[in-house]
């Protein structure tokens, strides 16, 4: 029995001009991951067709599976199809259930004329299997040379997602893989190298079928248990008795012993004691609400935000005082204390988070230069304030203020303070 | 004279596993495409010596430059340099000006003793010229080999950067390089392949150095044209004719003439007028004030928004009236209707958007099935509203509805409906 490879590749033009980032390939990565299928490599190539055909060379040279997505829309610029077509040495026929399937999307969902261009996607190499998809008008194929098994996939993430669901269970099927068991544990206010020493005994000591990764990410620092095995039953066994040791080793610092997201976490923890949220944001422009909202039932807890990107709504909706703004400014501790018991005021939550910052590129001075942040969380009897310096690009700004004010809430829902 | 083409090489197991996106990639594709040196491809391997062997073999078969990131690091697991000394065929050899520059960071900038493990960063294949790392330890190197430059750097994007600075006047040095141009078209209301349609005689009679891409998303597709050439003023001649020929044929869809995001150009619409806008979100939880703000500058006519998750916060802070959550509930034209007129008054923006709907996966019910949206749009005087049945999951479903709902009020501000 030995170790199956993949390889993913990504067509289109649009991969190598930086104006779109390459998602899908991060998805896919995930998604073998987990029954136990590792990667080679990734590549992505242009529209282009030798490009295309060394790439199917290279990414076939040591994997046995190959999994590529992109260039077969209907226009003239996708030529992954046909490429494929020669590669594989068939010649192109109409699929009958694509072109049902074609026909169908058109009349009840798109609820538009079919066109010849649209029917030409029920075409298909005779060589290859198709997985129909659902979700839009071009199949999935499956191809077979030499020992690697090739299976093509458009580039829309939420098509080639859909056909994954079919492809998942074939290659479980057709490679007789490993369980893999993923154990994680979210750790926070501890640093990775600190960690490691803190453990340096346990990782040592660690049957080496069993692996340790540090994943740290916005000030958490996730350990990851990961093991393979055949007997799925003694697979788990084995992982589950150094999870339960790893816990009580970093109890002081666990957040959760389960994979789960900051805002999950902070969820779960409002359901737990019935308790409810708002947030009142300025420089992170709704993406803290948007990030608690991403969770499916936090209706539950979150009641609401107000989102005060002028000074004027700081002031109206939330009673931020006048004379706050004046001394100290917009960004500072003063206004967003008082941004946070002005949520709390008017959206009557147990809990509120209040941010105000400069995200950049521009709006910084030399006393509050771009990257400054001041995060306040609590309730109504108590408050926690925090001063950050991000320094990031504007949208990772964004990004790390809102998970770290996510952060200081949790921290405050734990410990009080 | 001939075009120059590269390849991207991004070294490091957490690649390959989907943890982290790949974003030194689009960056570095970015930087080239701006000064005419096209991508031939992109590869993503681990810290795997066969692996980066192979990668290297393959991106300078086609290509005069190859650029490497990643796998530079002090720990065991990073072994690029390593196998760079030995694909060059040099030997390692302390730089003077890399052992300074480490120790300066450990004594200057991290206020840390330098360690056995730190020292070693300055030592570089002999065969390598240096480039200096302003930015962390691991140097810049830079090889020959038959045709091809090859230049290795550190995966930390920041350190990346701050190389790149140096090497994209010496690849404009080294290579008399051609001007490439991209014009695009955003068209919205209008399919694909119905677009495909429309300019079909256009498509055919393109001169074959100019290329068309359809690029679909979100109910919008941008349309692409791109060519290279070294007379600079001849090459946007030749392009220029073209566009404008493109522009007439697709005037009846066109959005806008230039490359830009739906929240970019609503933004731009407002700032041309002098406008005010502000958001009444329930369902999309704050994600269209989240775009909205994820544009700098936005602060010039964005004032804010009202995130009304619960009912109670539709009443008190946006006015919808009891009586019209009673009758037709919160997912229906009429609440969406009063949501609007409330942000309106409330933020005293000249626009306003209101949306509420069902994202998923809970919550649906017959009447109204997950995936029921209503977003209205407007001003004081008129109002348009616009239901919309997503069909994705809760994640996308937030995504689409978003981008939609600027949609539709970048139309209401275009033709007033």
């Amino acid at each position: 029995m030995e170790n199956i490879y993949a390889s993913i590749i990504t067509i289109g033009d649009e991969l190598l001009i930086g104006q779109v980032s390459d998602t899908n390939s991060a998805w896919i990565a995930q998604q073998l991951n987990k029954i136990g299928i590792a990667l080679n490599n990734r590549i992505s190539v242009g529209d282009d067709a030798p490009e295309i055909r060394k790439a199917l060379d290279f990414g076939s040279k040591n994997s046995q599976v190959v999994l590529i997505t992109g260039g077969l829309g209907p226009t003239n610029d996708d030529i992954t199809k046909n490429v494929l077509c020669e590669y594989f040495q068939g010649k192109m026929i109409v699929n009958q259930a694509s072109l049902e399937n074609v026909k169908r999307l058109f009349e009840k969902v798109y609820k538009k004329p079919v066109s010849e261009v649209n029917l030409k996607q029920a075409e298909v190499p005779d060589v290859c299997e198709v997985i129909q998809n659902q979700r839009g008008s071009a199949p999935g194929m499956v191809f077979k040379k030499d020992d690697s098994i090739f299976i093509s996939m458009p580039g829309v993430p939420y098509e080639m997602q859909g056909i994954m669901e079919e492809v998942i269970p074939m290659l479980q099927k057709k490679f007789h893989v490993p369980a893999i068991i993923h154990k994680t544990i979210l750790t926070s206010g501890i640093g990775e190298s600190a960690l490691a020493e803190e453990i340096k005994d346990f990782e040592d000591k660690l049957p080496k079928e069993i692996r340790l990764a540090y994943l740290p990410n916005y000030g958490m620092v996730r350990l990851r248990l990961s093991t393979s095995g055949f007997d799925k039953s003694k697979t788990e066994n084995a992982i589950k008795n150094q999870f339960t040791a790893l816990k009580e080793l970093v109890k002081e610092f666990m957040v959760a012993d389960e994979d789960l997201t900051m805002q999950q976490v902070v969820g779960k923890l409002l359901l737990e004691n019935n308790n409810t949220i708002s947030t009142a944001e300025s420089c992170t422009g709704g993406a803290i609400a948007s990030l608690i909202t991403s969770v499916a039932g936090s209706s539950a807890y979150f009641k609401g935000s107000v989102v005060s990107y002028s000074n004027e709504i700081k002031q109206e909706l939330l009673g931020v005082k006048k004379e706050t703004l004046d001394a100290y400014g917009a960004v500072s501790e003063q206004t967003a204390r008082e941004m946070l018991s002005g949520i709390l005021k008017k959206m009557k939550t147990d809990f509120g988070i209040a941010v105000t910052g400069i995200m950049g590129p521009g709006g910084g001075s030399e006393e509050k230069p771009v990257g400054t942040v001041y995060v306040a969380v609590g309730n109504k009897e108590d408050q926690a304030v925090q001063k950050f310096k991000q320094r990031f690009t504007r949208e990772k700004n964004i990004e790390v203020t809102s998970v770290m004010a996510l952060n200081l809430m949790r921290k405050f829902l734990v410990n009080g303070d």
